[in-house]
């Protein structure tokens, strides 16, 4: 008998835990020195949460099901939903609210590359203020992680905003903007005839086809915003408010990282809850999905309270970023403790071990005490097979005149040195 | 309209995340400082990995469902089985395995104190050698998580062994050691009188019931195990080899940890795969629930797999861990960066605050800065009902003769310095 686990679900091995959790970490200390707070919510919430905020097409690709207690409840596939019952349910909180999380969230749909059925994602959210500031800390932090994380170069962050393509297609004379939003979300993946061909069928006006089509071949550099815009139609006061956010937003964000960020009109999120900016971010080289996704989403609290709270806020799954790092050779742990096996060669010596293991520890290195009763040689063994830097060995020869002997495992060096000049000793192989 | 959380379920706001978060990324640090890597598990599995080693009592405990593609699956609701699935998975790795995580894990149960229907649990395992050294080796990892978190004398590690129980409970005649478990596990919860009659209606010998009450009402120093078993019973060699084998493990536990390691015969855990040593920590004021439990338990991996692969593990949940630190004034985080509040005083400081904020990240500080685009009193305001010990103003005066003004926000005073001195300023600050 062997059990398996379920499809779309993955077994964290240390090897693939050690960066993954590094990299959280990573945006976690990132996070924080923004004086973003972390939060946790429950990973299971009454469905009906869900499916107000997503409708029933998310709900159907979720794990839900009905509980002991005869609830609808699901298994979170998304964390806004969440955060803005935690933050709606707390009246107190002063604003602005600038939270952070890294839940697991699960979706069932068919697994593919890129996208599991469950994933960690590491979310931000500022709650209150309603500004290009807070619109270019969100895209600064998005930014600010993957460049600490080592990703600098690698990434390009799309922006568009909502409000901008919603007065760029009524200039056009579109009747629905978010059906055409679902249109021009497919733009990268499917052909340009096949893009118009859908848009003239959904009731875009057909002689604007190649304007919009103009519009999305056209991402660029957000100092030619206004001159982009300009070809497909004349800039009036709304449109021209609506572009001097987008420029400020932009340039603040500037600050934040030396990044690529890119107007892109083909960027506007499937989901439509979205109310001012948008912006996803995408490898250079083209590669994977995006890395990470968000945007302002000013209705939210409306529709789940009674509250008016501006947000903006972006996710970032576990998955891409996985095979973007790895493709940069960053999936790893770039510094810890150097590491220790201390092999036990006398059973007089366990205790003294044990001992020395645990000043070892308090010093700050990492030490494993060997505890398998095996041969020095078997041990030693481990040691290297465990990828242990050294292994320092006590015998009854060590006990007797106060010895440690540590040996180099990569190159089978040792010597003796006395006990009180271990950490000394230590020091000086640390700084080699 | 609101939502609420279900029952049972917490919501993690930022007060409660950040210790909570702390004291677990503690225990994280000193396991691998003990030579522990993490792992992950899926959080949903197949159920029949549980009802295999847990049977059917805890599966209708659990948040089981059919998924949508027809599997009976689980929302783990221990840790252990996933970790073995894993282990027996990949016969590749060298043993010793010593392997921790934290997962959440949920269980369909009634709320009550120290009992939530979803709980994160701290797991460690050393799966390989069954010797002394191993069973020190959890109890000392055990111990040294709740020193560092601040606990040392606080509480007291009861430690027991099934295979001596097993010995002595046939010494004394009792036909069935499982149902004997069964009560002994409730000896603290119930009365003499009634342990008493439970007893003798499972056919424990009558005789001996007072025999078996004097062993749970003595626990104790390990140096006098042998005295307390000798009230009751001869020591032959097979039980004389199994103290041998408890006081080996408790006097090299002893150099892990300054804390209380006693045993205690009712501490028998109620699940019947243990096989050895088992141990709970419990507050020595007696308040709470056990804090931690775990044991030997080396026919598991026998029982899911064709492999046999002794194991010792212990599980702490954070729900208990947290009503602990909560008493003892520990529910803080200790030590984190100097945090700055920048307030910006005029439009044109926008993008100086920006960069002033980035430096002092870089740095190592927490640095938030104001995006409301508030009057400064009221950005000043914000910063102390947020907590922030410092805040930074730069306005039109200080861009134009390049300062910046540091107030602190507990006294009220504040400073105008020039640019370059601000980071030498902000250490000595910091020495304060």
């Amino acid at each position: 008998m062997t059990f398996e686990r379920l499809r779309g679900f993955r077994d964290l091995y240390p090897e693939d835990a050690e960066p993954k959790f590094f990299m959280l970490r990573t945006a976690d200390q990132v996070a924080s020195s923004f004086g973003f707070q972390r939060i946790e919510m429950p990973s299971l919430e009454s469905l009906e949460l869900y499916r107000l905020k997503s409708g029933d097409e998310l709900v159907s690709q979720t794990f839900s099901f009905v509980d002991k207690g005869g609830r609808e409840v699901t298994m979170i596939p998304e964390a806004t939903p969440s955060v803005v019952r935690m933050l709606t349910s707390r009246k107190d909180l002063p604003k602005p609210v600038k939270w952070y999380c890294y839940p697991k969230l699960w979706r069932y749909e068919e697994p593919q590359s890129g996208r599991l059925r469950e994933h960690i994602q590491f979310n931000a959210d500022i709650f209150g203020p309603n500004t290009p500031d807070a619109d270019a800390e969100i895209i600064g932090l998005a930014a600010t992680i993957l460049d600490r994380i080592g990703l600098g170069g690698q990434f390009s962050v799309r922006i568009n905003d909502r409000r901008l393509m919603e007065a760029l297609l009524k200039a056009m004379g579109a009747l629905d903007a978010i059906s055409t939003f679902a249109i021009i979300d497919k733009f990268k993946k499917i052909s340009r005839e096949e893009f118009s061909s859908q848009l003239a069928k959904s009731g875009f006006p057909v002689n604007r086809i190649s304007d919009l089509v103009l519009l999305m071949e056209n991402p660029g550099n957000p100092a030619k915003l206004r001159e982009t815009i300009e070809k497909v139609t004349e800039i009036d006061e709304n449109l021209g408010d609506i572009i001097g956010r987008i420029e400020e937003t932009l340039s603040l964000a500037r600050v934040y990282t030396p990044s690529d960020l890119v107007i892109d009109f083909s960027v506007v999120r499937g989901l439509s809850y979205y109310t001012g900016i948008v912006f996803e971010v995408f490898d250079i080289k083209g590669e994977f999905r995006s890395i990470l996704g968000g945007g302002r989403y000013d209705n939210l609290s409306k529709l789940m309270s009674d509250q008016d709270i501006p947000a903006v806020g972006f996710g970032m799954g576990d998955v891409v970023l996985e095979m973007l790092a790895r493709r940069q050779d960053l999936w790893k742990v770039p510094t810890r403790p150097m590491r220790f096996s201390v092999c036990v060669a006398s059973d007089k010596a366990r205790g003294y071990s044990l001992d020395l293991s645990k000043r070892l520890r308090d010093a700050g290195y990492i030490a494993n005490v060997d505890i398998s009763r095996r041969s020095l040689s078997a041990q030693l063994k481990n040691a290297s097979i465990q990828g242990y830097e050294y292994a320092i060995l006590i015998g009854d020869r060590e006990l007797e005149n106060s010895e440690v002997t540590i040996r180099d495992l990569s190159t089978g060096q040792q010597e003796s040195i006395p006990r009180p000049s271990l950490m000394s000793k230590l020091s000086s192989l640390e700084k080699k």
